[in-house]
């Protein structure tokens, strides 16, 4: 069970003819909605990260060829649709998944008929975000209850008898969190609901398993804060530190398990995510920390052979505020699937090596 | 030849009765003096941050020392003046190296003149770093001309005949650039002067090197934004990163050396500097690039086996500006021994597990 969290705040909802998004550039600040009512509104909320977050994008830019088409339903008109709503961002796969479908749909569709096909295939498209985030939950959940069961096994054994404080031990034992580290905000904020790599804290969570989330600040745009934001509306303990702890807090055997999202997974299982969790990644293996990546199949691109083919996105140096001072602000890194202990979809756990199985 | 950029606004100088600092917290925006007259002054700088850098932190506890002596110069008095420096700052060895050294040179000073005994000795100090640091620059410079040769094989052997392009290759080749990557502050404003893993960079670029910097901004506190302003100085060509983009950077084949700092060593070698470093030490390792430290002897902490040993300080949670959210913020992190290529010092260049020949 998921519990609906974004029934208070839904980061994408349809109202008559345009769609409403939470501004998430005004988070954790101000919780405000913008409501998008053209082609132009939506390629711009996309392109400043109003919305962001890979199943997101998909999502709102599905909506925007809607949007799009309001007009002018023509062949040319949806082509150029299209490759507006396209350059927006260049890492997200989902991005080009959504646009890919929704273009394969309308090309189908009679001109009569295809601006009302448009929404709803942005409709389906937006719902199957969320049944897929819900079955990432259900799937990555046992991930965590295996953890919290062997922590189980180690803390709550009797002590040997030569310890003589039995009694003391037991009563002192606090239940054992597990301790899930993510980078950047893959939660329900970054989808049309649930989450990836928080639909399985969610879910356990809601199984009464004790969980505790290490939110890195994710400079330069500081999407933690999203992070920490969703987490305290839904009760989740939580604790924000500097990317740059990551490391310690792992030497220090106070995580138990990374689970991130991902932006592209190519072919091989080599996973873009936002810059710094490579890092991460490399910080879990030499640990023996686990690692796992949660994402829908829409990121998954299986024309992309390996992570050296995909695109990083290079953003303006005045995200990282220093004025005139040169800047390189690269938003994604590529973590190699020989360090992704399984990737996570709606289809279960995979190993990073194995998921062709998932090409339908 | 290390250019002597400490002329124009040093980290720490006498004048009269007091020191005068350069106040770090007001860098880069503002360059501003504070004049210390007193030991509550210096416990003060210190802590938080006016000065710091662990030979700078060193040699201003030293003149703390001798302000701290100003009106009572007794052993009571002496032994009351260094609990109170040492209480400053937990994880920078050199801050209890130059207390201890105080300690047992005035221990054996008559009262009367042991006044004047703490300033030369604290003034012996501060010069030994300078000396110490020029010697690391010296020591740490065959480490970047060696790329930067190799560079030069590389890219100006002629190209095969079968190209049959060797004058537009000769005239387009630029001079190859060493690409240098940092973190934190370990410039000259972590020193009385020169820097430590700076000065092997201004040596190289004093040299004549083409050397670039890439710069992590170093969160929470971006002392990055410290080694930005000096090396502008300096004349240096740098380039500003999130601390996220580091592993980025070195899958692209753009960093050819890391150089970091440390704020102590212990005798195994494991290093512990600014919170991060360990995770850029993994990734030098994972992409096969050199990963050095730099640091004076009074550095190495002999009494401390290994890295489980160095205490790691636990700084405000304001410094991550999160409000109310609860936040963990470990100012340093370990980097083990095995990941550490060299350890450059006055001495000379060592391997990390072999530092006990410096044991003097």
């Amino acid at each position: 069970m998921l519990p609906d969290v974004s029934d208070d705040a839904p980061t994408l909802r349809e109202d008559g003819d345009c769609i409403v998004i939470l501004d998430q550039t005004l988070l954790p600040g101000q919780t405000r909605f913008v409501a998008l009512r053209s082609l132009d509104d939506t390629a711009h909320a996309i392109r400043v990260m109003q919305v962001r977050g890979a199943p997101l994008i998909g999502a709102t830019a599905a909506y925007g060829v809607a949007l799009g088409l309001a007009e002018d339903a023509s062949d040319a008109r949806l082509e150029r649709v299209i490759e507006i709503l396209a350059a927006t961002r260049p890492t997200a796969v989902n991005l080009h998944w959504a646009l890919g479908r929704m273009r394969r749909v309308l090309q189908k569709s009679a001109l009569a008929t295809r601006r009302q096909s448009a929404w709803n295939e942005a409709r389906a498209i937006a719902e199957e975000d969320k049944s897929a985030n819900a079955a990432i939950g259900q799937h990555g959940l046992p991930l965590i209850a295996a953890i919290h069961a062997a922590f189980g096994n180690e803390k709550n054994n009797p002590p040997s008898p030569l310890s003589g404080k039995g009694g003391d031990y037991f009563r002192q034992a606090a239940p054992a969190t597990v301790n899930v580290m993510t980078h950047c905000n893959a939660g329900r904020l970054a989808t049309v609901a649930h989450g990836t790599a928080l639909a399985p804290v969610y879910a356990a969570h809601a199984a009464g398993i004790p969980v505790h989330v290490w939110v890195s600040e994710t400079r330069p745009r500081n999407q933690g804060l999203l992070t920490v934001w969703e987490l305290r509306e839904a009760g989740v303990p939580h604790t924000l530190i500097a990317d740059n702890a990551a490391g310690l807090l792992m030497t220090q055997g106070k995580v138990d398990l990374v689970i991130v999202g991902a932006d592209r997974i190519a072919a091989n299982g080599d996973a873009a995510n936002k810059v710094g969790t490579y890092l991460k990644a490399l910080a879990a293996r030499a640990n023996g920390v686990p690692f796992y990546v949660a994402a829908p199949l829409s990121t998954i691109d299986f024309a992309c052979p390996t992570g050296a083919d995909i695109p990083i996105e290079e953003r303006a140096a005045e995200e990282l505020g220093a004025g005139q001072t040169p800047v390189a602000n690269p938003a994604f890194d590529v973590t190699p699937a020989a360090l992704i202990d399984g990737i996570v979809s709606e289809r279960g756990v995979a190993l990073a090596g194995d998921l062709m199985r998932w090409k339908s």
